[in-house]
């Protein structure tokens, strides 16, 4: 049997569940810590896992270059060679190479481009992403399609849709299902309700064991992403996870599960713990700022990671003002543990049916900002 | 009672023991990562900790500048700051001073010089060195000395150990005694006999908790250090610690502990921990080495460490070549793992009476490198 989700409670269109995976059970909604390379940039994987982190994600552009999947496979796939045994999704790759990658020439087959590393030539078609996806072992392997870009007219967009469409049918066939393992389609067609509803039809009718939604966070806005969530969440079946690729914010993730969607990955918190930005229950804070600098407070009193609970933020002020590594490591930690926390508290609003008064409680906090002194 | 060492075994000129210090018991001999700006690069403090380390040494130069000790001191002292309750040694900052900074002016009453970060002036004297290593809580506080640079013709030791002389002296006045703390005086002389034992002879007649040799590992190579070491160490007294500052690589501790050192410090391991470079039973790998791509095995079989017991060398060297920084965080760790390990096979060797026995095994085992694969 592929992976399976069950949902466990809803409160008004959002919904907590357990995904049940060949690499264990991961309860929703979650959010995946981004693995770009094969680890989670400045973090142990047993530094992953203390946040309560049980599903990363792995970026397949960045894994198929370097090691390479071929590499990967032999070293026993991707969990065994990161020492994280948890359930792991791994994108399609297709992102990374319209964002990274050089020359690329997309063509209805597939996409050619080059390394940007070091100009390598290489072929990225459907069927040749899910393979790599499959050498490095992914529990939740996703169909490669074309992230829309923004803004684009509704006649760019449908075609750039239908295109994704047809991969998406292609990336179906070319998956080889096995216990516990899963393939997820990916929702297109922009800003444009009619797109969105037709993506959402040709991807049920094809069937997979989650659905995403794809080409948002990408310059549209909050707002609109959220009208688009409000109609395309609903259309998409009840009995499978939702994932929202690529976001985001906190406050993202409070909007984005209130309106039905279980899975969120993005670099947002540990690109901020490397450029000494801390998510906080008090909002959000720039520790190279002088005001930490003599601040003996914890970074967050509600916070239980190893830099809350055993340093001042004057020492991380200090850490980052030294361009001591340790800065970065303690801070994506917290970042990370943040951002386990928060969608740990949504789960428990959402069982005991009180997600919208815990999400403006959580807001108010950090709207008040940080506690005098 | 300041802190003591008492000798558990003797095996030539080696010796075993146990200091025992106000942040707790340490046996010698040991390792002392160093933690330059109040972290040891790359590590939590629970890495640390997870190693066997029980004491490691701060760089009062360093942390004069960034935070500053009046800082350090407001937020608990350096213990507290660090999260390392556990034994701290600092250095006095004048190695620092004489390496680093800029526009350094000695006389004979201490030292003038310019932060080499922005220029601030700074002074520090014997009583200011020894008051900074007060305010920072070091549990082991060093005189200031000039480390006397090699070559120096003997005259030109004479007058720099007679200075340090007379700073000790003030050092030992300026120090404030407290129950578990102490002040190690520090041997000079460069590579004269007749020096090192005036040196010698002038700090017991001031009397410390301990002894340090300083001035070797400045260019002198190992034979003339080991050489100095084999008519200094039996000079000392005999109930003190030994600290040789500044040493060394793994084969230098093995010569040194069994000429009667307890104590070392050195930035090799963690620096060669950023490097790609791994110290190992096999003796020195650089892990950038293209051999190492597809290497399945462990990068030591005979270490315990995270690096060792969960990832592939091809995983280290993929970290490396994609200059993720868990490259340099999981090999700084292996590498301090294995300068404590082989501190703890010496002082293992040393109790049974086989120091001489053990550490021919460990170069054997150097000098035969790699496992075939």
């Amino acid at each position: 049997m592929s992976l399976s989700w069950t949902a466990t409670a809803t409160d008004g269109a959002a919904r907590a569940g357990v995904l049940q995976t060949a690499h264990g059970a991961v309860e929703t909604p979650v959010f995946m810590p981004v693995g770009t390379a094969g680890t989670v940039k400045a973090m142990t994987a047993d530094a992953v896992r203390s946040t309560g982190a049980r599903l990363i994600l792995g970026n397949t552009y960045h894994l198929m270059l370097r090691p390479g999947a071929e590499r990967v496979a032999a070293l026993g796939g991707l969990h065994r060679m990161m020492d994280w045994p948890a359930p792991i999704l791994t994108d399609s790759g297709g992102f990374q190479v319209m964002s990274l990658a050089g020359l690329r020439k997309l063509d209805a087959d597939g996409v050619t481009f080059r390394s940007h590393i070091d100009g390598t030539p290489y072929r990225l078609t459907p069927e040749s992403s899910v393979d790599i996806q499959h050498k490095l072992d992914a529990t939740i392997t996703m169909v490669l399609d074309e992230c829309t870009p923004h803004p684009a007219t509704e006649e760019e967009a449908r075609r750039s849709m239908e295109m994704s469409m047809r991969w998406a049918a292609r990336s179906r066939t070319a998956f080889v299902p096995r216990p516990g393992y899963g393939l997820f389609g990916i929702v297109q067609g922009s800003v444009y309700r009619d797109l969105r509803l037709a993506s959402v039809a040709a991807l049920t009718a094809i069937g997979f064991e989650g659905y995403a939604v794809g080409g948002l966070a990408v310059g549209e806005g909050q707002e609109t992403m959220f009208e688009v969530l409000d109609y395309t969440a609903p259309a998409l079946p009840a009995d499978r996870p939702r994932y929202l690729m690529g976001v985001g914010t906190p406050d993202d993730l409070l909007g984005a599960v209130a309106r039905g969607i279980d899975m969120f990955d993005c670099v947002m918190p540990t690109r901020a713990g490397r450029t000494a930005r801390a998510f906080t229950s008090r909002g959000v804070f720039n520790l190279r700022n002088a005001r930490f600098a003599d601040d003996p407070r914890p970074l967050d009193p509600d916070c239980g990671c190893p830099l809350c609970t055993r340093h001042a933020r004057a020492y991380l002020h200090h850490l980052f003002r030294c361009e001591e590594m340790l800065g970065p490591m303690l801070l994506t930690w917290h970042n990370i543990q943040y951002y386990q926390d928060l969608m740990r508290g949504m789960r428990k609003a959402i069982l005991a049916g009180g997600l919208a008064a815990h999400a403006q409680a959580v807001r108010a906090r950090w709207a008040a900002g940080d506690d005098p002194r």
